[in-house]
């Protein structure tokens, strides 16, 4: 299919952090276009929003219902290809649900709802409705994280015993919401967020990286869930242990409280005869251990695995960060939305993005770990979805 | 000026390195599209390059003549209005040159030329033309590069005393252009690149370097210039020391033969009071010594300077990588073009980018350190320009 | 007192690991001389060991009770001023209980005996008899855990929320026991360990750092011990929950099935307004993070506390280490032994060491995280003593 | 040989830093006893120097002619069996030449002397005496810089192209010798110091530490030495270009006016086929690159080698430091005097220490690197000595 692909978005206005991160991703390998957007919950922030993106003003709509209605009316040649969905979580739902039903593709941000139910919900849409879909947790598409899971599988470090992942922020040890700080406002509101603050943002990213590198699942956790800036209703802190479905240990603890760090996501995983660490602040180092040796794994240096190499735009040297990952979410989702748009069976290689299997799961993690921290039950076990 | 810019490319064709870079920079904020491009040296690659790249036929061009011409009939409102030159070095100066003289602003891939009299050619044209031009000395738009040029700006570490600059890489430490590994062939080759090679491929990033951060000018160095591997004709390998025109005394060390290095630029810079130190492989840190204390100071984290906020793309804790700071280059290029087109006094802010001028001094320290290298002489002064 | 302190030891004999830590560290400040010992289960192996260090004959005896016996009776000024025990766990008890009731001063190494009640009893035996008594919990002995704790009490934190201690070990992955190896033998045996293994050998390291590094005490805890490798009577892994008595939340994990992993103990303490990490691999550097700040702190660096400072040996550039942080725990008892044999009080400064009273609450510790990971209660209280 | 080897002492009194180091290195593997000193440069000092060491009056010397010939006189059994020379530069050949004439082994700090020319009369009563020196390049002690040896040795880096050595401090940034600061005020004073300052203090231990890993010795160098601190006789800062005798091109620079920056004495060697990296201020760790690999390789971590686990003494994860790498000197020197005190054959990995040849090789080095840095010819041989 010689032509780019057109993206339509909801969310991401001028202003808004993971809205500009999608369009960059998006159109980093330069096969898609931003065609239109409703990015804004009032009508001029979208349309001051589609101006500066440079959108021709009719394609720039009031609210994600006439943007799908007037994009569906448009001609084949023309109207939107996919939309992403970027808007805080308790408006992930609608615009989504709504997306397929009238049959458009659909990137979604992070966690994919606001509660399970909608969940599972979008989950039967998308199966039933058979159309591509995507949900950015995107620190898997890192090529060093796609190493790491390669070597797993391959067996480089047997067996897994023990898994360690972490996710320290320290950027609301105060009241940052009080400030009329857009991020900390919505993430710390329950009726935005939904039933978590930390683990909802940050923890469940956590989960999904450590089940995607390890390919192993959670099946019960013990948490401790805590709220430490006065006057908060969500936690902003969290620390649980894991339990594996193959025998597996693990600790799991995310925070927006511990001050000075920013987005320290760090996962370790240990097998029967070797070890994996992974920084995301320092995302182009793997390091592989055994009883004898400390190897650095580096991106784009020497016998990396094809995944990590297909993941990579540049040579040995080019630190590559936070939005390449990102994009490569992307590339995996775009590449498998032209298959589809072909009529054609996907390419394996780039069926390697976070489904909506995940995103439920996701949504199910959050409700664990709620109710595990609720509970004076030791091991409570992972939420059905 | 409500539209995107549309952007021309001379070289890039598939598999090359540089040129995707370019376009991933020039597109990464959204107000650039690519419209043309005469991609190869021959008229079927460049082809098949501008079908993968989603372009109309009649916007790929055989070679750049072509292009320039058919570009500059078009009508305002379609043509190009800009183009990036990313051959190798002996092709930077015939399509630079004809594209200032009908007109079109040129962003120009380093070095230069494949001489300075070429390379002066161009800054008379640029100078006479009054034409925005940029060449992408990439390593300046590090946020973390920005922030040390402006804490010294600032005098936080007093009167600079000694400069310490490397760029050592390992990826030539054996004859890999005799297996026709492209990016290999031509550097090695004095037809194609120049005068030299490593010096020229990444001792001139070096240079550059230090020069836009400590705000100095190198004066005289001494060099030794060697070619380890057998058979090579230009030099892969290059010590100097350096004297700046305050005083300073510093080294400047590049290489292709230091097995295991990737692309390890690296700055240190030491004042009468403090002392900075960055590295590109981990370019979201900048460390900042006094006699008494040791700061990490991060892209995006507390009180960074204007410049590197204004170069920063993500919240703390997302590393920025190569990309984007390649992307910054274009950023503050295309920011000044805009106030071109418009007819506009460009906003200083973004003069941020390495000027034609930057790039005939680039060739001349490629001429001094020759030189300097096959001199008896202890300091060389550098070339006049 | 213008003479050198005369030591004993009971264990320590050739090819022992801690007995030659302990003999390095007590005379590193050449204010110690070893004089006499029991080094082995064996009167042969003793008298091998005795002779390797130089001993005379007549002071290197069959077993401790025959040192403390014979040492008595020697004349004042030639018999031994205090004992230090390095034997395995189970034999901890008894030669200390014979040097306090014999009018020794002992040092001993952790954990400090067998059971709890056995601790408890020499506990109440140093309080009764007024001897000084050193227990080795020697990571307490670095610089920068000491400057960590002084900014803690110093406020530069703030109240503590969050306290994250590791120590994990990979050298036990495999059935190493069964090897001969000796260090692994009696640490997996529990005639010889106690109830526990890697909690008693490393985990209550990791909970005596935590403690003496915040000034709070661990009020409850949430056990997972597992013992991954077969046939393994006690546990080689341990993650746990923590609560301390201020409120704050905790994680202490320990293991020595982490692949890889040398004897990463490592700290991370959060508090309202500041963050603090220390690694023990690299010992000299203490991390301190503000919101908008990253400090390295090092080792005689800049104005590092009173207290670091005393217990710094080299200039700043002179990397001190495990034997050096040994020694300071030896210092401060030796400087406190001092003053006891003149019969004055101690300096202040140097009672800055493990007492019998961390002893006992580290043998708390063990049997607190062992009951705790067998029970099914989520939250545990640590166990009176 | 079953008893303690005794040692004098000429300088290192109270106050004094690399005195206090001596005797940390020589008695830490309980092998020396420190039994007389001539301490400092009046007698009142010496013996409070010597009281502070417990050392009896009688064996408290007011210099060390006094010492020299009193020591000579006691009892074969009572006398001290070597000298260490501790004291500034210019008081390093009167105490050496003493010592060696009247029969003594010596373990002399570096440099040397004062002067070349008294350097290669030291040589010379050591050839002819036969009696064991030793020099402290105290660097070549840590175990990571013998597996370095050891591993170019084998062949593992192959035919050496490129070696960087740096030494940067930064403590004499300002007038600290105006301050009184005793370790200030000998080096910058040429009486005192000899012709260098910074290159005759830390350059040559970065000269030798080059020689002493590679196996190859330096030819010919160019030098740019500097003065930065106003009124400061001897320099300051010195940067150089190397030519080694295998064709190997190199840089070696040291500063004392690099801002913040503690002993940061730091190598890099790259071969045909791999490079090595080695950090002081972490010493245990030796990075290992190959075209495809990056491996760390750790102090008694797996197989390293033969002379790197001699040296080392503590098991995997205890980090060894300055004082032990310091030791390791001394150890080899203890243990082949005392196969001279025997009578027999020295082990030869025990003659792995410093010796009068490095010795000399080190004055020579300060003599051409102060000739290279006054001289115009930019490639200056190496003095012949």
């Amino acid at each position: 299919m010689k032509r780019k692909l057109r993206m339509g978005m909801v969310g991401g206005g001028l202003g808004a952090f993971i809205g500009s991160i999608h369009r960059m991703a998006a159109t980093m390998d330069g096969q898609v276009e931003l065609v239109c957007g409703a990015f804004s919950s009032t009508s001029e922030k979208s349309k001051a929003s589609g101006e500066a993106l440079y959108l021709p003003p009719d394609r720039v709509y009031d609210n994600f219902e006439e943007m799908i209605i007037k994009e569906k009316a448009l001609p084949e040649g023309e109207r939107m290809d996919f939309v992403s969905v970027v808007t805080p979580n308790f408006m992930h739902h609608a615009p989504t649900k709504m997306a397929l039903e009238n049959g458009f593709p659909v990137v979604c941000d992070k966690p994919l709802a606001y509660t399970l139910e909608e969940a599972q919900e979008i989950r039967d849409l998308v199966h039933s409705s058979g159309l591509p879909f995507c949900i950015t947790y995107n620190y898997t598409g890192y090529p060093m994280v796609k190493q790491a899971r390669d070597m797993i599988k391959e067996g480089k470090i047997g067996k897994i015993r023990k898994v360690i992942v972490e996710y320290p922020q320290g950027w609301l040890n105060d009241r940052l919401e009080d400030t009329g700080q857009k991020q900390a406002s919505w993430r710390t509101d329950p009726t935005k967020a939904g039933i978590a603050n930390c683990m909802g943002d940050i923890g469940t990213h956590a989960a999904n990286l450590a089940e995607y590198v390890t390919g192993l699942e959670i099946t019960e956790m013990c948490a401790d869930l805590t709220s430490f800036v006065g006057g908060r209703e969500l936690e902003d802190d969290g620390n649980t242990l894991l339990h594996f479905n193959n025998g597996a240990k693990g600790i799991l603890h995310a925070s927006q409280i511990s001050v000075g760090e920013e987005n320290n996501l760090h996962l370790r995983v240990y097998g029967e005869t070797g070890g994996l660490t992974w920084d995301q602040l320092e995302p182009n180092t793997l390091t592989y251990k055994t009883p004898d040796t400390v190897s650095l794994l580096r991106t784009a240096v020497g016998p990396i695995s094809g995944s990590a190499s297909l993941h990579t735009r540049t040579p040995a040297g080019h630190p590559e960060g936070y939005i390449e990952a990102f994009a490569n979410v992307y590339l995996n989702f775009l590449n498998t939305l032209r298959s589809y748009l072909a009529g054609e069976e996907p390419d394996e290689r780039f069926l390697d993005f976070p489904s909506v299997d995940e995103g439920v799961r996701g949504m199910a993690f959050i409700k664990t770990v709620v109710a595990a921290g609720k509970s004076d039950q030791k091991w409570y076990p992972y939420e059905k979805y």
